[in-house]
């Protein structure tokens, strides 16, 4: 099909779905949603006329995510998840065919967008910390570059970048994107003033983490020229009607439950990392996100028999140099200690 | 602001939103879903994980279009209304730089999607009675032509082009997206089978105008092996759970509903066609489509004097060659009464 020539290199999205009771692998928000919340949302959605065209703005619930960070509405851009933005990122900024540098491991839809786009991508490898690489990483040709991306913390690390690297990066003129999708669990700064205050820094968050995966939010922060002209080349229509009314219902009426969610998440992040960091021959990095990234020899192998007692965690063994690494979400308090019990079972029982 | 440079013509989408009583301005479907349609859609929804990501690949829900519309699944990529997938292809279709083909006037996003894409436009003007000017488009350099959008029915003239002419397009070896978006309303015959026998030719479809709008729900019909190839460049969880979840109810329980509405639309706009065109001066382009194109002398003022009355349509003397003319959704039969009242006195009020 040469009308597809360009992209015969893609292979089609694949994601872990074997069937276990417990999952620990997207790195969702574990808890079910109270009936309370659900019936409010219930409430709303019950008087959205399905067949009518949302509001192409989403200007109230523009309005709600601005009040909620103490920013303005024309700061912001929403995309239907982030991807669509990390996506209109890599079509719009800078010369269509400029290099879109990025470190490894990383999200992988950086990498999937520039080569949709069809741009040339500069990967640089984290360090062994699984840090930036600062002195590799300016010895690329960085005046080349037109977009970099950076998600603190990173997926799938669970790390925070140095904000003053990520700031050096953007002063050389590169556009740069801090993808802040696991801040919410993170105790660090947040970079929204830095990007409110540079022509050259943007912030993408998201909902997904927090609860809402579901109706895939994804939001930009930006000085509001470059919002406002990112905002121009989105679709008018990107953000669903049920979507709209489902955020602006949790963000108004739900961020208690959320956040104590998220205190909860925070701690058992810490009594995972605790547990898992006591056994020999496992190696965990310190956590910012709602996940914990963990080598373990043997991990294809525990991957598996982990799944076979019902709990599915992400296998990162297919990417490059991640052998034997593995990326546990954070479960419920339950779940948590159903994974521990199992792992270990399975990894006593290899190693007793 | 270099970084976007090469965007600095796009404008911030615009749409009427006068606020009407009657809005029969954006082609949707003017009947409220039913009570016991919505209740299913709740019940289905009050089950959704909100936390969760949906189903990557819609499995379900393409089963469902597939079944309907007797094809396979794998002939099926899901957008974010047809906008997504218009924009998709302006993005990987062949050379990126390669030129996109449609008529004047149409449907606005192809030309936005190719201007985001940074791709020429070779723009061809219908001939007086809005059909495909044939030899005006052979004299184009089809050969260096990658895309060709054809709206069919045509939004905003309500004909149908001829099919032969878009196949001759086709055959000239030009990937050739015919834009079925408002299908459901016309009697003459669809492309399906068209394009699941040609390498050149897809399909578009949506939800939008049959009562979805607010879901956002488009989807493209192609050979497997096409499909396929889009369906691996598009973002995976493209589209929300709750659109999902809400496509399946009506698809499978709400099409009685559906049809119906669209016969009384057809009808109706049978009545609207037959009382416009009994107006000296007023021209009425017969329609395939759930619209009226209307050209009426002082259509800006007849426009204006409409939302004084509670009554928006769309003015379309924003578009070069479209002054005085207006697209006009067909509404309920009590909304078209109203119209059709308010047009007689403000016409004849002027005329008489």
């Amino acid at each position: 099909m040469k009308k597809f020539e360009r992209l015969s290199f893609l292979k089609p999205y694949q994601t872990e779905t074997s069937p276990c009771k417990i999952k620990m692998s997207s790195n969702e928000n574990p808890f079910e949603m109270s009936e309370t919340l659900k019936q409010k949302i219930l409430d709303h959605l019950s008087r959205l006329p399905f067949g009518r065209y949302p509001d192409p703005t989403s200007q109230q619930l523009k309005s709600i995510i601005a009040n909620r960070l103490s920013i303005e509405s024309n700061q912001i851009v929403l995309g239907n998840g982030s991807d669509e933005l990390i996506q209109l990122l890599t079509l719009i900024v800078g010369d269509p065919k400029g290099r879109v540098l990025f470190p490894s491991p990383t999200f992988p839809m950086y990498q999937v967008a520039s080569d949709i786009a069809g741009r040339p991508k500069v990967t640089v490898p984290l360090d062994n910390h699984f840090c930036l690489d600062f002195s590799q990483m300016t010895q690329t040709e960085l005046n080349q570059i037109d977009i970099a991306f950076f998600a603190r913390p990173n997926n799938p690390t669970g790390n925070s970048f140095s904000l003053d690297q990520i700031e050096w990066i953007a002063n050389q003129g590169i556009f740069t994107v801090i993808d802040e999708a696991y801040i919410d669990f993170s105790d660090k700064p947040h970079c929204i003033d830095m990007a409110l205050n540079s022509d050259n820094i943007v912030v993408l968050r998201t909902l997904s983490k927090i609860g809402l995966a579901g109706i895939r939010l994804g939001f930009l922060i930006a000085k509001s020229d470059i919002a406002q002209t990112i905002d121009a080349a989105r679709m008018p229509f990107n953000i669903t009607y049920p979507s709209q009314i489902i955020a602006e219902t949790v963000l108004t009426e739900g961020m208690d439950e959320i956040n104590s969610q998220i205190n909860t998440i925070k701690s058992e992040r810490q009594r995972l990392y605790d547990k898992m960091t006591a056994y020999k021959g496992v190696q965990v990095v310190p956590s910012d996100a709602n996940f914990l990234f963990v080598q373990i020899e043997n991990g294809n192998q525990i991957h598996q028999q982990l799944i076979e007692r019902g709990i599915l965690v992400r296998n990162m063994s297919k990417y490059a140099g991640l052998s034997n690494y593995l990326r546990i979400t954070i479960g419920t308090p339950e779940e948590n200690t159903a994974f521990l019990n199992a792992f270990s079972d399975i990894y006593l029982g290899e190693n007793r």
